[in-house]
């Protein structure tokens, strides 16, 4: 069987570490463990600069035939003075929207090699691993009514409408009980139903689903606390599960925890097991085309690519291990070097998970 | 002149923690150097146990009245099973909303002596000193419509409505950089601009009335970077200026990464100096009654009190001095004891801090 792979390097480092990623995947079609078809297609920026839109036509021809989507990184400076609905960001939105990936995978993982990264004390965040879940097709990101309206005193007012619908909720927790199911069987949806009647709703739901999977431990915390939590003390959460907008929130400080954001992947699944998968860490267009950016956030990217839309558990395993034997042999890009490892750039990087492999 | 002062015990560890600030207080009018006049009436969970409500009419009459409002803690367990408009937080929402406290302000500062409370590393947090300016009467907290819909389908929808005018920007804006310029002069504006129209709107009003205040160094961040550089880099920030939910959520990991929330004051202003002051942490349920609660965050929020609602700075800088004296003598509630300090309850900690004044 042929995967259909669509690679999307988008902007800034994200061709430089895509590069990577492949060389990673070509091992194992070599071996001849996989077969798969590449395409390469724009999104972000670059495909506003060749096609005049952030999220071409020829782009969503191509994902919607895929089964798995391949993303580096989206945005830049030179794009702020666009129109926000030409904005590399919008593209990113639009093919979750058009792909209905609404379950996003966000890890923060600490590896031990790193730890000395992270801006929290050693023993708060050792050991630590989290997955969030995050609701990624509704809430506040796509509800109706939004705008800016003129209102009857001349004054104008910006709106938006976070809204979740019964089964947009049910099939939000599913993935997060069954991810908790994989794991440490704790589950701890985040809300804010003290205030908002969308998280009332949010919170009845997952309790509904919650009764289906009796071996989970459900807690509920509101979003204020849980913010405080992940600082005070990460390493109680097993499984988040969250809206969209909550989720962008804690899974970005959950990340940044572990000090090396270019360490962590993602995953943005649909119901048919098709996925975009894609580095958490931005385009950096700083170091762009300097081939010192880490491509391990998207190496790693790949892993979860084999495990969730190519059902290739034990190649994704492959890739991980390999990744923390090149950690363990002190091979480092300069974003998470210290004193005494051995500084490598973008190729070498992926050079060295190769030869782990 | 006869100052008006409110006194909310609430529930929990409330009326422990108030009266250690009403004895500080207590000591500025028996020097002759302050004249108040106090009443005391109920909010939250006692309100709805004695009244029926979390924010009774008799306690509204009080506070419309008030030049200030002093208020310990509302919530608690045997509240959980009631009806959401019962409950013991929505009398805080209904204060909040019935004087136009729009500004809530929230102090993250790490005291040198508790500098090991933290999770985070002594580098990362030394010194830390930010302020929160939350706008706390709009935004989804309290847009309409809002509620839980039946769908054409038969499925149930839950919605709410974030929504922010010109003017209701402007305002907290105005507060923004009026507290960056009696501070280090740079205003961070916090939104999510790339996903949000109400956020574009906010973005654009802030940089309008940043036009006024030139001397202020103002720039944006989208909320889910703020909660990163937050954890990254926490001392980047001077204040910090943003919407209801997401001042709910930053200000809340602020407080935590100084490790003592015991310690942090909060105030909340209408357009007339009125003002609710309050602690930022919880009614303490597990602890309450037992006379071991610190009662210095509420004695600081009486600091806050005199500031900002009496225009008393010199008394404010003395109660504040005084809590630095007592830390510094290594006098500390169980909250933020360690070994080798010498551990007080509650009554003897307001003792210490009265001795010091
Ligand atoms: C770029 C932005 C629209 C996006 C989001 O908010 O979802 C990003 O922050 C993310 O988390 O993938
Ligand atoms: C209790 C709750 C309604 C309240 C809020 O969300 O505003 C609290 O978290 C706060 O920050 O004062």
């Amino acid at each position: 069987m042929t995967h259909k792979i669509l690679v999307l390097p988008g902007d800034g480092i994200g061709p430089e570490i895509v590069a990577e990623a492949v060389k990673v995947l070509n091992v194992f079609t070599a071996e001849g463990n996989l077969s798969v078809e590449m395409e390469y297609a724009n999104i972000g920026g670059i495909a506003y600069d060749k096609e005049g839109q952030p999220y071409p036509d020829s782009t969503r021809a191509l994902a919607q035939k895929a089964d798995a989507i391949l993303l580096g990184a989206v945005g830049g400076p030179q794009y702020d003075a666009l129109d926000r609905p030409l904005r590399p960001e919008r593209g990113l939105l639009a093919i979750r929207a058009d792909l209905g990936l609404f379950a996003n995978l966000r890890p923060a993982i600490l590896y031990e090699e790193l730890a000395s990264a992270s801006t929290l004390k050693p023993e708060v965040v050792a050991g630590l691993d989290i997955m969030i879940v995050r609701e990624l097709t509704g809430g506040i990101y796509f509800g109706q009514p939004r705008g800016i309206r003129v209102l009857e005193n001349g004054e104008r007012q910006g709106f938006n409408s976070a809204t979740y619908t019964e089964s947009e909720i049910e099939r939000i927790a599913r993935v997060g009980f069954e991810t908790a199911m994989k794991r440490n069987k704790r589950l701890c949806s985040v809300d804010k139903a003290n205030v908002l009647e969308v998280c009332e709703l949010w919170r009845e739901i997952v309790e509904k689903v919650g009764k289906e999977y009796p071996e989970v431990e459900l807690s509920h915390m509101y979003v204020d606390n849980a913010a405080m939590q992940l600082v005070r003390a990460p390493k109680q959460f097993d499984v988040i599960v969250t809206s969209n907008l909550f989720g962008d929130v804690l899974s970005d400080a959950a990340a940044m925890l572990t000090g090396s954001i270019g360490m962590l992947p993602s995953a943005s699944l649909n119901s048919s097991a098709c996925g975009l998968y894609e580095p958490i860490h931005g385009s950096a267009p700083d170091i762009a085309g300097k081939g010192i950016a880490n491509p391990l956030a998207t190496i790693l990217s790949v892993a979860m690519l084999l495990r969730y839309s190519l059902n290739r558990p034990e190649l994704a395993e492959r890739i991980e291990a390999a990744v923390k034997t090149v950690l363990a042999s002190g091979v480092r890009t300069g974003d998470i070097y210290t004193e005494g490892d051995r500084k490598v750039g973008t190729a070498e990087m992926g050079d060295a998970v190769v030869a782990a492999l």
